[in-house]
């Protein structure tokens, strides 16, 4: 028997439980543990709402929102893959793409095909809003780090140089004063760790 | 000195993390650990992203998903009262109010006032949005009981006439349909608990 609509979707809603339970790289604030892909959503989704002033263009909010509710559902198949984890990015994206049509495919249409190419639009990065939603979806762990003292950077072994080329171009596209603010703070971060590891 | 409105911002966006460090009565789908706040805002996010057509009236669901993902900041400062803990409504409207006030006052002029308001709608429930928003709001964790084979219920002792009292009006206000299956699933679960009690 075919599901309703509404059975194809509470299926969907049931499944992306799960990415309740995919651990990313970044540690919460308080450093009590690492945080997950579902609870990193929301937050960047809180941060779209806020911060749509600093986009490099005109931005449709709600869309950037939608983007960032959805881009990370793919990891329920997939995991995450760490911004420092060196894994190839083909491959990563052939299984992405795998996953996202496998989960967007459970909905009904045309719904499940509108969110399919949000996320192929977030995963492109060449309109407006998807070149915010991918600043933002950067901005919110540097902060995280920068917040924790050096976070992923410090158990990386990661080097200024590499904290600039991998943040620096997705940020600056999408939201250039941010990074203009990042800048500084990643600075002043690499610098007071020379200063100590000097003494 | 006064901080920028960017500054503002991210002192909201650093102070919110801590909504991923409320625990929530409802357990993850796979029963590993229970719920927290954030992971919750996200999921009734996604609820709204894909249920709208299930509202009793015309909803903004734009305004829905913001409604839900901002509705549970204030357990920041006051925690969760959980649906089936008996406490003074009056008393947790109070200090919800307090804790609104305290966090959405982080914010720059006039974001932090549009904010407040759209909370305090969420909390009158008396528009489309808002209504649609609180029957969702019930609705995620009693999927999570039924799915869960009693969840909350089971563990609180809570009886069907009380599942029924406490769920149904608000999601049959704000979703009449949805609340015509949940009402299936509730009979259902509680059949089979006394048929198996019976053996």
């Amino acid at each position: 028997m075919q599901p309703t609509p509404l059975e194809s979707q509470l299926n969907f809603l049931r499944e992306v439980d799960r990415l309740k339970t995919v651990v990313r790289q970044s540690p919460l604030l308080d450093q009590s543990r690492k945080e997950n892909s579902a609870e990193h959503s929301w937050h960047l989704a809180m941060y779209a709402l806020l911060l749509n002033e600093y986009a490099s263009g005109p931005v449709d909010t709600n869309r950037v929102m939608r983007m960032l509710l959805l881009h990370d559902v793919v990891e329920i198949d997939v995991g995450d893959f760490p911004i420092h984890g060196g894994s190839s990015s083909q491959l990563q994206a052939e299984q992405e793409a795998r996953a996202a049509a496998r989960l967007f495919g459970l909905l009904p249409q045309p719904q499940g095909r509108e969110l399919l190419a949000l996320w192929q639009e977030f995963e492109r990065a060449d309109t407006e809003d998807a070149k915010f939603a991918k600043a933002l979806d950067r901005f919110q762990p540097l902060l995280v780090n920068v917040f924790t003292g050096g976070g992923t950077w410090t158990e990386n072994g990661v080097s200024l140089e590499q904290v600039l080329s991998r943040y620096g171009p997705v940020i600056k596209r999408g939201a250039p004063l941010l990074w203009t603010v990042c800048e500084q703070w990643v600075k002043q971060h690499f610098a007071a760790q020379a200063a100590a590891a000097a003494k």
